[in-house]
């Protein structure tokens, strides 16, 4: 397998992107090749530094590169040289068979909508983010921002995609699926949530629980917990503001440290045909080594098959 | 001025609210006089601990209660005598002028909604929450689960409403006002937060400053903070669930413990015509204290009044 990552995204790129791949290759399966792509100089001039065996990667050269405040479907469209494009289009045509970046999240996003196809059946793909829970277990929000608006059967498929990730990467057996709501009673809601929750009870793919309440988010009650892109949006970066909040206060606590949502790599686009992971702005080498890692288990379990044969009808 | 308070109300009525009336009495301002409205015989039980002049309060005696699992509108309906129900009877002929539990708050919701007016031109109240800031400021979040759905006008309206609560209670000379939103940019969001931003960006009568995200929320940028009440829900009750764990986790840290809520005693109901006041379920005597406190000063500053010369159009 063939795994794409982007040298140049990230705000320490490509020094940590090259320290978290060549980590990652130095005890990496025999059945694993990395696509580094980016600036060959600054690439070689970094890996020169890892003893590496060179049949393990290649570098795809690009002169281009997205910056994290540009525009992204402008940015996408004018910086065809970039290395999120050429990321994209090595991944439509099959030169890669996943692709990672911590670039410019909204390219990102655009690029995994526009330029891959989403799984046959999937309307809107989700972003699936880690939730650290007290418990020291990881649960699963989706979507964490994708869809700024979202219907029910977008929520439905999310749980969907979210129990599969949660079953084979997360290695919950029968991932309890939550809908995040404003109170726990069936009947509570807004109106996007009361009929999600209709579509999510009938559904004998997954194995719903019910509501669950913003004080719920960080327990142990859901392993997958579905939302609007834009209730998870906020949810994700209040929790991330909390890390941030514990370190500036010098506090050194084992479950708020978890909150240092950079440990766990980067977030799956859920429900687009091929593995893209979306990093954190902040990566370091050892959030890269984490989402290759992750996107290597996305090909080992076959994920994707398995999505695509959820939705066949 | 004559405050109600629900001596029912709460996981600890009525000897906390007892309590907190009484502490509340012992250096009252000359113009308060309370009126204590549940079990005649069981408030009378507690007060007597207390050295309290008999001409600061009285008690209207009520015989059923509203439990804090109820069907508001089902208990409000069969539960005519119960504190709740006869604080609003009260409050709506004018014997008492606000009223303030820490009872079942979907009870206290209903009631608000239906019991007495909203202010005219208001088209839906909502409820504003404090929100402990890092820098040791308190902002306030509207709504926080009155209105699960919401339009873009009632958010442009909790916007007008917030920042004079902010200005008169809080005490910011021109509070500043943001929209919750994924993304700071103007554009960015759902349906609702880009058609809101359009209405408070030309709202002359409050100091908009764009967008905050998620990650903003417990910092000092918005003195009020404006989304609708599925949103603000989770969030509040997510900040809840932050100071729990800490609990849980021995964390004894100054900020992380002002996200314990209670100590900021309740939700003031912002938009309609009386001052209203929800307690916490876990309300303790300091909390109903400062209830009251709240209260007296929504009244000593004619706050009322200036939220209805604002919507006189």
């Amino acid at each position: 397998m063939n795994i794409g990552l982007d040298m140049m995204g990230g705000d320490f790129a490509p020094l940590q992107a090259v320290k978290g791949a060549a980590e990652f290759l130095i005890d990496a399966p025999a059945d694993i090749r990395l696509t580094l792509i980016g600036d060959e100089t600054l690439i070689k001039e970094h890996l020169i530094n890892y003893p590496i065996d060179t049949n393990k990667y290649e570098i795809v050269h690009t002169s281009e590169v997205i910056e994290m405040n540009e525009h992204p479907t402008k940015a996408l469209k004018e910086k065809q040289k970039s290395s999120i494009a050429i990321g994209f289009q090595l991944l439509a045509i099959d030169k890669i068979d996943a692709f990672i970046s911590a670039g410019n999240t909204g390219a990102m996003m655009v690029g995994a909508l526009f330029s891959i196809k989403a799984i046959e059946g999937v309307l809107r793909p989700g972003i699936g983010a880690y939730i650290p829970r007290e418990d020291g277990t990881l649960g699963l929000l989706v979507d964490v921002g994708l869809n700024a608006d979202s219907k029910p059967e977008n929520l439905n498929q999310f749980a969907v995609l979210g129990a599969l990730f949660s079953k084979h990467i997360l290695n919950f057996k029968n991932p309890k699926v939550g809908l995040l709501n404003l109170g726990e009673e069936e009947g509570k809601g807004n109106m996007l949530s009361k009929a999600t929750y209709t579509l999510l009870k009938e559904n004998k793919q997954i194995n719903f629980i019910g509501n669950l309440e913003g004080r719920d988010i960080l327990l142990n009650k859901a392993d997958v917990l579905v939302c609007d892109g834009f209730t998870g949006n906020i949810v994700l970066k209040l929790a991330e503001s909390i890390y941030d909040i514990s370190k500036r206060r010098n506090l050194d606590d084992a479950y708020f440290n978890r909150l240092n949502f950079e440990q766990y790599g980067g977030v799956p686009v859920l429900g687009v045909s091929k593995p893209v992971i979306i990093g954190h702005g902040i990566s370091h080498a050892m959030a890269f080594k984490n989402m290759i890692r992750i996107t290597h288990r996305m090909i080992e379990t076959d994920l994707l098959k398995k999505m695509k044969d959820s939705f066949i009808s």
